[in-house]
């Protein structure tokens, strides 16, 4: 995992963000706030763990499997952007 | 939000192991792991959040809007069970 | 369930545009269109299929749990309405 | 798509099954069943559409990605394969 210096770092940000997050939704629980309130907390949790989840995936595709920049063959290249695609709408 | 002592205990506990579980994901992006561990983990607290947001959404109906256990109408206390039933099932 | 004529009506025309939806995604894979095309088909298709749930969701609560615009209680009617947003911001 | 008889014959014995489910969903509101019962068979379709999901992008994978049982490369081959579990354990 982790596949350039660069992509690891954008990863650990968006893990911090989400643990950022889950403080928030603790500290909105130990408050007593609404649970309307702490229901949108988690919802906005789950967006980002969405978010997460779609760029390992992603990352997987390029670095172990095929990477649509760098693929001589133009069939798998477009293979790959679709599944990339896809993997991304379904994780919206 | 938080209702009771103890129900506020619970969530809490639930809301620290899903931190708990966030580090692993951030300790496994440091020392590079491979990326199906990375979404295996990533799964795990998939489905802890499912449980934080069903739990939090059945605490909601029972103190806010219908308490099946202390309901006097029959009828609204079946629909407030069934649709606790409802929100579990669907956030499994 | 279907609590209104035109509730009923409403839900039975939502399900009737699914099972259309469903036959497009039957003729494109015998007319064996791209995989992108037949995964975007589907993706509409949850799509209408998380719409629907919500509206039988929402209909549950206002006829057998509580319905704002109809409560005497007042917080009831406030946590019945929240509980109906959170189920239309959780199955968007 | 549809990428041998074999496997076109299966998706779309797959989607037929669906389109059975949902006209099951239809019947149950025309003759105004629970709505307990109408979102138990509406659970029912969301399962099989995330098994019909899965079944596509599976085929995706190894029609127009990487094939893990034709593959030369054997880290490729790996990585497709971790990919096909990636998205069963998710769309499961």
């Amino acid at each position: 995992m982790a596949h350039t210096v660069r992509e690891k770092s954008k990863l650990i940000a968006r893990v911090r963000r989400i643990r950022g997050q889950m403080e928030a939704v603790e500290r909105a629980l130990e408050s007593e706030k609404g649970c309307s309130d702490v229901l949108q907390l988690i919802a906005s949790v789950r967006g980002a763990m969405n978010g997460l989840t779609a760029e390992v995936m992603e990352d997987h595709i390029r670095f172990h499997v095929v990477d649509p920049a760098r693929e001589a063959d133009p069939d798998r290249a477009k293979g790959a952007e679709e599944l990339i695609d896809v993997v991304r709408t379904y994780l919206k």
